[in-house]
């Protein structure tokens, strides 16, 4: 090569180095701009919360649209049963292939519901939404229901913890489980430490499918990780696949498909799992597994605002299910993100910004009577009710639905504990 | 800054980028000089295999000294045992902490041996050195033992392998474990697979004090790995700890130390198991539990030479357990790699190389005649004695052992493989 050839290629691949590093820095800068949404943490970059639009696209969901709100409707309706105001309302409102569980009741094929929960600490009210669903699903569908605990997850994560603090945490958080109203004959309630062993085989395959390179991506990790960390996914993984109960399932009809083993599962979770089940999706195939369907929540927010969700650590962030009436009136009192006007003078004026208001979006999720929630958007919006009078009607619907789920599980004794967290064949209708 | 300080400054700063980069690459070098040893990969720099002097600065462990075959043998002795001639000819050659065993057997304080196999396939002659020294210590120290099958680490190291063939090479390889003579009273064998709900809360301890940093620096991981290779060091890091075995260990005298649960361990082991248990050192006083004490082989090497061990997966490098007579012979006539002299007059002249002669090694370890061996090593290595009669020697060995094993073999039934695994309490004098 002549000297100026050579003179010419490395600048050229100067000039290729460059172009690279704009291109990361663009996309830096990007991701600056974009919400933070993994398991371990969640930032919006607005006052207004997550950017939801952005974050379907970004993980390739689908909006839940009126065709699939109204399918549901008759499927409830048909039990006797309203559809939950939830899904009318949009706090679940994404999915990934929603559409093939409702094929597979209309057809008569078998499906199961699996949701989890970590048992970190005391449960609040945002912990809840996933069950009440779930719990919905089952009654409309009929349907088998598998609830994971991960106290494993728990133990990996938090320093501070012993596993016997876990445990405590996890047998108490079952109760309020339980006491959402699953079927005992359709639930199995299982804890990672205790289901070990049956999901094992499942487990290296899938963990023997995914990359150190890929969790890195998809869930944030980095060398500092701890080890069991990094081959968390596979265990909050394997629940998905029919093919881990096949005690759990063992009345259910078996699948003839040559492409995959078992049937559909659903999933309903906070959009902040979504890594977890997109990573499901990507390898089911190539372990022969069905891909798992999902329904995602929205995040239900702290009292401070909606940049952030409630936290099981951060005690004044939200209504915990042992809270008495005059803690939650305090809480909410105190500390609920108000969207009303600074002074009378000003909220009579402009009304409250709804966008922004942590009462009202409480009042969304938790205030089932469609007609006053209504009557809320409207005069709070425009000024002529004040936050007083929302924050009240809020602290009283709170204060109902937390005495009943005390006492609800205040009947749930240690037998009906071990009850759901027996395997044993679940029924099928 | 002017503009002096900074020119300054970032020409600083360009000589200490420079420096790094010479000193990563001197690294680079020194590492390519060395010999290397990981779980699953050996490569000696030189002909006569591993450099084990330089293996033990590096890993930190001391030499087995005279004074230390001295008390073995005095304590073989006392029960009626010529200690064996593989800690006599130093095929056992370093260890960490064996001391502490002797002591507590001087003590009459309880303490275990561990040992262990990935069940990839049939088993041949090097496979059969750990089990054998295991078995060999358990009769001269009366004590318990117990036998990890890491079948879950088969399965993802070997994409080609499902898990139901790991699982026949499991209940083939115990078979051949048990035929080495392990008192059933005070042996526990177990897989992964299905032993892994009673070590799942110790897994998670040791998988929570060790960052994939760690595990990428000790075993040579990279970014590719899978998320299950990732997690298992400690699954093969826990059976170390006796608070993994509270079952069988039951009837064992409960210690009494604050610093440190439970009692020691000794893992006779082939040098290439060391990262595992170096990392369950570092780690031991972290999470309460005792460091473990080890017992080091040298490699066996394979029959074309020194500078890589028997591989299970390549039938010509080694002599199966499960070899006919005529096999053996052809095996070590065809690939058995000679040292003798090229020529007839060559070798009577200069003799065997008996550095580099792998019939000569075989006998070493297997040739239990200490005179016979002698006479070998004088004659062959000065070139009054042939290649041709040096490995008749070995043929008719090796014919005799693994005849004598085949024997014993077929008198185990899966009803002793079952006894071996049952979780239970075992013996304790």
């Amino acid at each position: 090569m002549s000297q100026k050839e050579e003179t010419k290629k490395e600048e050229t691949k100067k000039e290729e180095t460059k172009k690279e590093e704009t291109k990361q820095e663009e996309k830096k800068e990007e991701t600056k701009k974009q919400d933070l949404v993994t398991p371990y943490e969640i930032k919006a970059v607005s006052e207004t919360g997550i950017d939801y639009d952005k974050l379907v696209d970004r993980f390739g969901a689908s909006m839940i649209n009126e065709e699939m709100i109204e399918k549901l409707t008759e499927i409830a309706t048909k039990k006797g049963i309203k559809l939950h105001h939830w899904i009318r309302r949009g706090l679940y409102f994404c999915h990934h292939d929603l559409h093939r569980i409702i094929i597979d009741y209309e057809q008569g094929k078998p499906f199961f519901l699996y949701t989890g929960r970590g048992p970190s600490g005391q449960m609040h009210l945002g912990h809840l939404v996933s069950f009440i669903l779930t719990k919905h699903f089952q009654d409309i569908f009929g349907c088998a229901v598998v609830v994971q605990m991960t106290d494993d997850e728990k133990y990996l994560w938090n320093r501070k913890f012993t596993q016997l603090q876990i445990h405590k945490f996890l047998m108490d958080n079952i109760k309020d489980i339980i006491s959402v109203g699953f079927d005992p004959e359709k639930t199995f309630i299982f804890s990672d430490y205790q289901y070990i062993k049956e999901m094992y085989p499942n487990i290296t395959k899938v963990q023997r499918a995914i990359t150190f390179s890929q969790v890195k991506g998809t869930f944030g990790f980095t060398n500092s990780n701890n080890i069991g960390q990094v081959a968390f996914p596979a265990i909050q993984i394997v629940p998905c696949f029919s093919s881990t109960f096949p005690k759990i399932f063992e009345n259910f009809p078996k699948s003839k498909s040559k492409k995959s083993r078992g049937f559909n599962c659903l999933i309903p979770c906070a959009i902040d799992q979504a890594p977890y089940f997109r990573q499901a999706r990507e390898i089911a195939y190539r372990i022969k597994e069905k891909k798992p369907s999902l329904i995602y929540a929205k995040f239900f927010p702290a009292l401070q605002g909606h940049k952030t969700k409630m936290s099981s650590s951060k005690q004044t962030t939200a209504i915990y299910l042992t809270d008495k009436p005059n803690q939650i009136k305090n809480k909410i009192n105190k500390h609920a993100f108000s969207g009303g006007g600074r002074t009378k003078e000003e909220h009579e004026k402009f009304g409250a910004d709804l966008t922004v208001d942590v009462p009202y979006a409480y009042l969304k999720v938790f205030l089932e009577d469609d007609e006053l929630l209504e009557e809320i958007r409207v005069k709070y919006g425009n000024g002529t009710m004040g936050t007083v009078q929302v924050k009240r009607t809020l602290i009283e619907t709170l204060q109902k639905i937390v005495k009943k789920h005390q006492e609800t599980k205040a009947q749930v004794t240690d037998e009906t504990v071990e009850l759901f967290m027996t395997p044993r064949a679940l029924k099928f209708d």
